[in-house]
């Protein structure tokens, strides 16, 4: 039997999409973080040992969390600049020094997928270990990533990068889950494309459709789940992918679930957590450790982490809150809340456009569909809004922001800074009168 | 024994001071428009052909109606031009032809009473099928409407419109509940009147002031209930008839009343609906079917009929919701939607005067007295109020209308109207700072 | 064993501070005024005769209190102007006339303390009566009150106004608790001082200072609870003594509790309450006779007079509501409401400060800290907010004001004004279009 492929997780990429939501790696779906988790279940279909590719900003929370992760050896490598994912590759080389012939499985940290997808290509490359294997997301929607061209039995002889709806070559979306069965070609391939002058920088595609040439490259078709985190709002949908996970009433012995309050479905409840009176937890739905549901509040479909207040009658539908956020008389729909989010009495995140058509979301400048019917805000970190704010469907809410009383916010709202509704009273009566 | 009379049921009357509501007949407060509904009371009383009289545009949807009607002939006249009530009734005499001497019970729609008017009107008819008998509503309060003239020995000798408080001379107000022993006689004067040039358009009480000489006219008291659907906030008061109308807990086998759900006195649950964790149900109440009761709502003292949303700590008080509306974790409170409303998060319907005086409301340019101390918004047909949304007491809100987050609806809104309120920011700190 | 003392209680001090509340004698913890609840347990410890010193303004409204106290003797005196504490003392003098040699015990009405201060100031008492006896409250924090100067005997040697924190002469804060063996010499140590031309008004203290050369004086020291009436927020604190003092689940028989509410703690319900399906009343808290909790709604920490109505989802948390106010799916939180208040539905006491700092409030047109990092609003009589108020925490409305819907409050609204917030509204569409 081939050997397990040592496995390469790219975790460098830039967060900056992900405003006013920071590093990827370190989100919580759960009790661990991605990172985390992504390790654990690697572990658990038998990979032995592991290269995180990391970036000189996250280098450091990246190697603080290794230490969750046990029986597997896993190591970290630092990609200086972005010079694209060839050359993130690359920095795993000198970590394999001296081991011999190795084969590769490379992914991304942001790419959440079923655990079907990673035994499909195993299996395949344990039947035959002399071909390399690129995930195919069969799809009969148009996706705007990289399309397959595969000849009938299953061979892959190019990829096409967003062929339009009309000139797909194939109905497989390329997702990054590829079984490389010779790193050192590979890792040849890449610095011959890297000592070239390329005007693009999609060197490791590339250096694929050099090898392809020599190589027999194969696709494994997927059907499952995918998500990927790339903007804020896909966090829902990672979210989703958690939450499917769960399975039945998990709820903790040190946690209290009061008579009247009432949990449907498919629950998680952590240590310490307090379920009040007339409260409801629908699944599938998420309460961390020490987070109190208040009296007649509800979750559902919703992550809430630890040492949360859901205070009464909260609604937190479709959302993920981080930890440590405190809500009070709110609604909190279609949502995600970084930790520390402070929101009032009375504040709502409109989810839904008068028009009903889908909500946009403006990104580095630029307004993009989010592809959403229903989208309620994005929160930073420690973020206060005062009682009866109200945020438009799509809008991002900066770290450590304050907004005013009764502010209807309209638009994306920086880090750091404060916004409030000015107010014109009349007067009237009164011993003046 | 006397024949049962024709029954002459007038639907033809302009519906404009309805709005943003319409139809009158068309109005559902159950499983069926109030048209169908009064029809089947008096087919249960024995009638056994009716005639409904409709106007031009409503002619198709009444019609529409009566194969919902079965085990009685109905049949539909139309009048072409609003030329009075008397004109209504002649256009059921060619629908009389070749009948032979026939007595009518001339009904409105828009009056909702209880049967026992009906039973008592039939038995003196059949107690003596000489004379023509006028319903007459015993109040001792002045009621703006027509009063009747009656002697002693219950011989009614004429009518006066609005005599004013001090001028009654009776205590019996007209209701349209008229079995005329002769239609023959009954058309030839009011064609007489119509031939003539009367300046106002009364000529069926004319006519009957001319009958009244040589018939024999009685009176037949009544003390129960009486609802007239003129303006749109009558909808409740119609609306209570029909709930005072439900006895005991209805709930279809279907419906889902979740362990902690409460409910309280008199209440119809439809088929399919569903009550959640934590909602009350407080009769007199209906639920239509379908209709889904979210998690600690509150459904009381109204109707909500069928496929609507009551989302999470949603109230409803005292109103009428008809089919298809959504709200969430809103008030409405003495209010009337129309269907397809959508009300959304954190609005409410002010239905007190900060001064606690009756509320008023403008129809037609007019602002008139609703008589009422508490009442809400009527709402038309799909109108989309949008977050934090507070209407004023006694507004209206037109058919499509758009109203954005955070405005308060102080004046009615015409049909297909978008309003918002324009909001003015401050704003420091952060990066700029 | 040495007689009881006569009790002075001093009920003349102005309420002006106190705005928008009125006389603090008459202030309601539970079914009793402050002063006859304070006369009540005095009786309980003894005391057989009471002389209350009133003002002008309160005389008939505390002489009206007193048939509400029974087994014991109480009179009123009445300090026609406001000529401080040694001025109020004498005019208890002529009520004594023939009495004989007779101890005093003065105590404020507006000092809210345990028995036990009470009993030990008695025990020390008939263990000699030959001293005079001051309450000194024993705490490491500095008070901006009187410190008493005490030898390490417990004599009590000096007094000294507020003398900063560096420089406090011990750690006992005196409290207005004090027994004086022999009235006669307290009464002419007082007019000696009157009769003088002194500076400042604190002729009780000039009086004791003399009277502390020639007789002994001691501290009885105290750990115990002490609240004082001076601002409206104190009612708060206050109202925590009184709460404290409930033990167990006291539920009148004549109040309803439904089967899916919940009591939890120590608890007061009274005659002929009711606590509504899904609502929950989380001790220790008092909910007053005929006050009804609504469905789905919390009172924690909070007392709730009589005739209240606690509409539907309404939270009050940590707040005291006088007799008949009306709340609806609004949200009391750390707040006084005097009787009558109306708070409309969607209506907030904002109750924390986005910088999270202590809140302060303006009183005679000072600003205060009022020591408090959450605090709501205080309101007064009969002031009507009607639906979406906001108020700023630590703002004062007055009695009989009016505040628009959808209004911030942001500053304290004066007694009968009426304000409310204008808006700006945009249109389009319709039949304009």
């Amino acid at each position: 039997m081939a050997e397990v492929p040592v496995l390469i997780i790219l975790a460098g990429g830039a967060s900056s999409r992900m405003w006013p939501l920071r590093e990827k790696s370190l989100l919580r779906f759960g009790t661990e973080p991605l990172l985390v988790s992504q390790l654990q279940r690697y572990r658990a279909l038998g990979f032995q040992q592991a290269i995180v590719v990391a970036n000189p900003e996250n280098r450091d929370d990246i190697t603080g969390l290794l230490n969750q992760v046990g029986g597997m050896t896993v190591q970290v490598a630092v990609q200086p600049e972005p010079r694209g994912m060839g050359d993130a590759i690359l920095r795993a080389e000198p970590l394999l020094a001296g081991r011999g012939p190795t084969a590769l499985y490379i992914n991304q940290v942001h790419d959440v997928v079923d655990d079907s997808l990673h035994r499909a290509l195993l299996d395949a490359y344990r039947d035959n270990p002399d071909a390399t294997y690129l995930a195919g997301y069969e799809t009969p929607d148009y996706f705007p990533g990289g399309y397959l061209i595969v000849t009938g039995e299953g061979r892959i002889t190019g990829m096409v990068e967003k062929p339009g709806a009309a000139n797909r070559p194939s109905n497989l979306v390329s997702i990054v889950a590829h079984i490389h069965q010779d790193a050192g070609r590979l890792f040849d391939a890449l610095r011959a494309e890297y000592a070239g002058e390329a005007a693009s920088d999609d060197h490791y595609e590339r250096a694929m459709d050099g090898l392809m040439k020599t190589q027999f490259y194969r696709v494994v078709p997927y059907t499952g789940v995918w998500s990927a985190l790339k903007y804020p709002w896909h966090v829902l949908d990672v979210m989703n992918v958690f939450l499917s996970q769960i399975r039945g009433q998990q709820v903790a012995e040190s946690a209290f679930v009061a008579k009247t309050a009432t949990l449907v479905g498919d629950v998680f409840i952590g240590e310490g957590a307090k379920i009040f009176p007339g409260a409801a937890v629908v699944g599938p739905a998420y309460v961390g450790a020490h987070t109190i549901v208040g009296n007649n509040s509800l979750v559902r479909n919703s992550m809430v982490l630890n040492h949360c207040e859901v205070g009464f009658t909260t609604e937190i539908a479709r959302s993920y809150v981080a930890d440590g956020c405190a809500m009070h008389a709110c609604r909190v729909l279609d949502s995600v809340f970084a930790p520390g989010v402070n929101f009032s009495a009375g504040c709502t995140t409109a989810n839904l456009r008068i028009d009903r058509g889908p909500v946009p979301s403006v990104v580095k400048g630029q307004k993009l569909d989010t592809g959403r019917d229903k989208l309620g805000a994005i929160i930073g970190r420690g973020a206060f809004l005062a009682v009866d704010v109200m945020t438009m469907p799509g809008v991002k809410i900066g770290e450590g922001a304050q907004v005013g009383p009764g502010t209807h916010v309209i638009r994306d709202v920086a880090d750091g800074v404060r916004i409030y509704v000015k107010q014109e009273l009349g007067m009237s009566g009164g011993d003046e009168a």
